[in-house]
């Protein structure tokens, strides 16, 4: 593990650029509306962001797969990866499971393990959507149909007792919350009925629901298409809304940046969400053609500071306390430098978004100044943020360039001597 | 006007080859699982989809418009086009009309008009996203920035005025309905804050709602962009039903099928609005890019028959009483043709999802046989219903061949005669 | 091996209703326009699709893999499979094969083995998406960052062996050409240079093609994302015309119905490359939102009969001698199922494109009467052509109805006893 | 005309604070990697790109047009309005004129008025997708099937003759290159036949392109959709190339951001016309779902950035000298508003794109580090270049800030007073 005077070393060389830049910055600020830079670099550094334990790991395309080597070999190993994660970027202080490929003998150790790095644990994922003897009644039965939603009760019977299992595993690592998504869905016309399938997934929700202990939340996550690819059972954010509703007090909807049709409005579905009331978090990542996974923000960033934007509106000038997580698939890049880069983007998104003019945003609005409205968020996204984002990440012991630290501690390089060449983390 | 025994004329030279197709198509459903070809003609006799009053006139584009010549040149004169395609067709009886391009100073006359011509009024639609003295408190004010969720709350009662007022001409032409489409919407990030333009939006349709007289419904209709090209208010099935939910129980959701990002599922979207007990009506047409209003079936006919497949799903075996209607732009091509091209492809199409062996389905369904369930459908699809559809038009009076007839009546160059070159009916 | 006998026992049962349904076709085709049902049977009776090997195993994807069961264990298996497959729909004469996934210790032997079960071999494809040893330099190199396109000169020199090994395979195999898909692209913007990147591919293409034997073709086929999920250097029709310009008059482009973008028109990209007097081929299937991979026909059947039309119009009349394929993944279905099912799909739409009266059509866009025209290919699009079909397959000794007639043979069951359950085969 | 003077006096107030976000700009480009912020300033003042006449106007939908007052009511008064534009961002020197909407009845005149406001003339347009007497042989054809691809050959020879007519009219007012972009299309299967529609269209382009004086330019500029909603002749980049070459030398290819299929990688397309050799220029604007015209780089202004990328990379580190044009469609803003805006972000854009390290990131992209690609890109893209755009402004005795300094001019209000609230400027 590196620490953090390691990283306090590396600073040093980019301390006084920071400094010079950050001066002006918080210059122009006050100049500009009053606003303290201060009190910004406090909300970045309040900001966490979680790691998926997949993620640490380089993903793959049906067309295949490319370890980086260094993987981690188990859920130890993903932890020391975000534990080292979290010492750059001082923002990602949690790891969300995904159980079974994430399936501890002995969840106390693991999460006492955990704590040793300062490292907690967000959601957790019940993967039904691929067969697995742990989740399939040793291999009895398959979910090649669907799991909730499938035709035959049995295989929604054990599907159920999966989802099951993981609360009750998420509780001993001290999880809070359950993601729910669902491969469920159709293939061909004519394979299943919509409504049925619908009524089927809605059921079994209702019973995890009621399986939630107290101060739990669960999460439906929507799809439009992959790996079904005529319909899902959980389509979009109307029928995430909906399943939500019908699951009960404790669900929500989750947003995954790249679960959506082309074109797709995301901040106004943000926008929908919490204003059901029903808003619960997001899984962040970009894309330009559909679930591609891509690094947060490397694609459309503009629309990453629009949800922000509404997340804030949503939360009246603060951040709601939802459950943010990254989610994508590192399928050429080292998973960690990813993982840098992403949690930078959304930092950046979120400070741009605490740029915005609130005041003064509205009262254009209420005068239908559609070209003043424009202004006053371009303004604020066009700001170079990064040295109050740079600025938090050092007041809290991380790196002022993660990148650049990553690239020099060598990281990789000493996995690759320990883990292997050939360690090929779970994950997709 | 056409009378009918113009039309049963023109049948005799296709009433042969009608009877020998139909005879052998008869016996062919027999054959497969004992269809009675009678119970089919019989049902799609008792179909009819009403036919708008702004499709009778070419409608055009931003890039212009051309007019086709006859042209209605008032609401009467709509009718007369409706009740000739009407004569023809045995299936369009009723027009739906859109105030203040249909104004009619005396409505109880209008009714009589129609009624002699065997005319009914379907739903009412309200324009307020285009300025028209009447409509705008004589031009004081502007529907630029949004009607009902306009900033400006004279704006927002002045277009609640207006729907009332339609309303109120409604009931004195027999109407019972209300479709309510709406332009608002955003064109620039920045310029109104999607929350509290949907809550503008739904107070508005509560007062709408809470106007509707006993036996009235009212239709939210759902569009993703265009003319607003960043947002819009009544954006998707989602943002429909919640609108609806918000007004009251009289307030179903309507579908048009250009109303969709691209590769939306719309059989799947029906599906859902059905299972909510919200699906109100449809617009037919048909489009390639977004709302390109072309001739039903034209480009999808396996979508459209998908669509009847889950109506008749969400009917148990029948077709639910819902509101069918065209809304389609015909840029090009003699409206009337449009319609009756249209017309038969929504008919033909109903035709073939009462062909699906529904039974056989669900058992397909329930064995997870996917290739047995696509089979099913497509074996429906494949047949050639249209002996059955000309059928079922020539047992109420209608042609054998309507384009053909259409054609040989000489309607269009009369009207040209009558109306003028340069007449143009009122409408996008 | 099934054999003809047995086919035409199960014909006994269906051949007397086929025979009514194709008189009265027949008769009506008569009626029509003079066609005569013999010619049309004949043309259907020459047609014949390819089968790629890697689809009669069943596909998967980034999500997962469920295997059916008795999947072909090797290159003669596939072969089997096929001949099984060809023996009922009398239409899939030919195998593509895929190097490494197929690579046969004896050529000779294999074509032999082909042959003596009536099966040719289409074009060879050559994988350099994966990494294999043998296409790796016994894994020394990786084309995670590209094949041809690889900022490496050693990875494109590997790259470019392989692709001449697969040819020297083909030759031996009795083959006349080879499909280039390449997943050669970007992830990420600035990963790489667009056009450094196209020209690498162009050069390699040309040396490729400098080694093609004589009567040898080479196909380009393009795909704008997948995996590569922020460009790809073969993206679109326009990239594949331009990279078989470079590579010489051998090359052609190959179009993949699943390779656009949403809302592509397939069929003017049809045209357009047999305008350019670049069409060489296509990769069937079908797709509602990207590379779905779905059964052709199943999604979009009309888009599938416009295509076929302007085959037709290029052809003048009659099918152009093109490389015709089947490229699918058969995730849920029986793949020996999905084959039938889509074979019967391009057979059909081929025979409706027959039926458009294209003298009338001619006409009819000379007057600019777009209802006609829009008439004329609807016309023939509703003709149910199953018996014509049907009757094809009948006279070339297959099954008039091969989905069902498959099912009776109890193969797969006879497979899974022979091949085992956990067989799996090569491929996605 | 508002003079030099009263832009400088607004100057005063934002003089200071530019000053000193500049000096700590100049010292962190040096600081970086040695950029000199005068190059930089000095590069972006050379910078010019045209404004529309049809753009001076509010333009609108088919579903209603809200004009905004004090619109200009004759081409002298939109040179008026870009005058005034180009005074405040000093980046505005030329206008592109339509023919008909602009028609001079003495062009030497015209030309004298323009010059004496420090107007050009940027490339011609010829209107042959509206039917207008001059046009259309005094009202007798009509463009309603098309021009160029016409199945009429007068409609073909009065479309032609048309071209010819703005090329001479261009030639008087000093302009030295014609746009075509053309309506021509098909909206239903079956109306027109692809291949037809294109040789016809090529046919025309020789023409024209052989008309074209020395020194003369010729643009084809593609779109696949709207107004023709099924199929467009030259409909994408592929398209535009072929006819850009069959045409001839002095012809190359267009690019409107906003005439592509979802999800299109535009930057790429600009990449490849660049690599063929024909790419000839540019309509900036933005969108979300399709033709939306809204302000350039208000919804995807990193997608802007890329394409400034690309061309320095064409220019092999300088801009090349290609047709820059605004090209939108200001439905409820003040259109001069809107192109203040929309020049400000194509002229960030092209600061971000020169700040792009080149050298570091060729070298990252031939080491295949994506990480540092793309890292490489969004650092340039993050900094924030409004004091290098104000400056290049305030050096040409443009404004500091020029959306602040149009509002405080009051041209609007005076202009509504001179030109009345119900003028209507031609255009869309």
């Amino acid at each position: 593990m590196i620490d953090r005077d390691r990283i306090a070393g590396l600073n040093e060389a980019w301390a006084a650029p920071l400094q010079e830049d950050l001066e002006h910055l918080a210059g122009r600020l006050d100049r500009r509306n009053g606003t303290s830079a201060d009190d910004l670099v406090s909300a970045l550094a309040d900001f966490d962001v979680a790691a998926p334990s997949w993620a640490v790991g380089t993903g793959g395309t049906r067309f295949g797969r490319f370890p980086i080597g260094g993987e981690p070999r188990n859920t130890e190993e993903k932890i020391d990866d975000v534990a080292l994660l979290n010492r750059l970027t001082a923002s990602n202080g949690t790891i969300s499971l995904h159980v079974p490929w994430d399936d501890p003998d002995d969840p106390d150790g693991l999460r006492e393990y955990a704590e040793e790095r300062s490292i907690g644990f967000d959601a957790m994922n019940s993967n039904t959507f691929q067969d697995n003897p742990s989740t399939t009644d040793d291999g009895k039965l398959s979910y090649k149909f669907g799991s909730l939603a499938n035709a035959d009760p049995a295989v929604r019977e054990v599907a159920l007792e999966h989802k099951k299992y993981v609360i009750d595993l998420g509780v001993r690592l001290g999880s809070t919350a359950l993601t729910v998504w669902l491969a469920d869905g159709i293939n061909h016309p004519g394979q299943a009925d919509h409504t049925t399938q619908f009524e089927r997934v809605a059921e079994g929700l209702r019973a995890v629901h009621d399986y939630l202990p107290d101060g739990w939340q669960m999460f439906t996550e929507h799809k439009p298409y992959e790996p079904a690819f005529y319909a899902t059972v959980n389509s979009d954010w109307g029928s995430s809304l909906l399943l939500a509703q019908a699951a009960g007090p404790k669900a929500s909807c989750l947003v995954d940046l790249g679960h959506h049709l082309p074109n797709a409005n995301i901040e106004q579905i943000v926008s929908r969400l919490a204003m059901a009331g029903r808003l619960g978090g997001f899984h962040f990542n970009d894309s330009k053609y559909g679930d591609d996974d891509l690094t947060t923000g490397s694609i459309q960033p503009f629309q990453l500071f629009l949800i922000f934007c509404e997340l804030i509106r949503a939360g009246e000038g603060r951040l709601p306390a939802l459950a943010y997580m990254i989610d994508q698939s590192h399928n050429i890049k080292d998973p960690l430098e990813d993982l840098i880069q992403s949690t930078e983007a959304v930092s950046i998104a979120y400070a741009q978004a605490l740029l915005v003019e609130r005041d003064a945003l509205l009262e254009a609005q209420t005068a239908n100044d559609a070209a003043l409205g424009q202004h006053l968020l371009q303004d604020a996204f066009r700001i170079d943020v990064r040295p109050l984002v740079a600025e938090a990440r050092r007041v809290k012991g991380g790196a002022i360039e993660p990148l650049a630290a990553y690239r020099s501690l060598g990281y990789r390089r000493a996995m690759i001597e320990e883990r292997g060449l050939a360690s090929v983390a779970t994950g997709l």
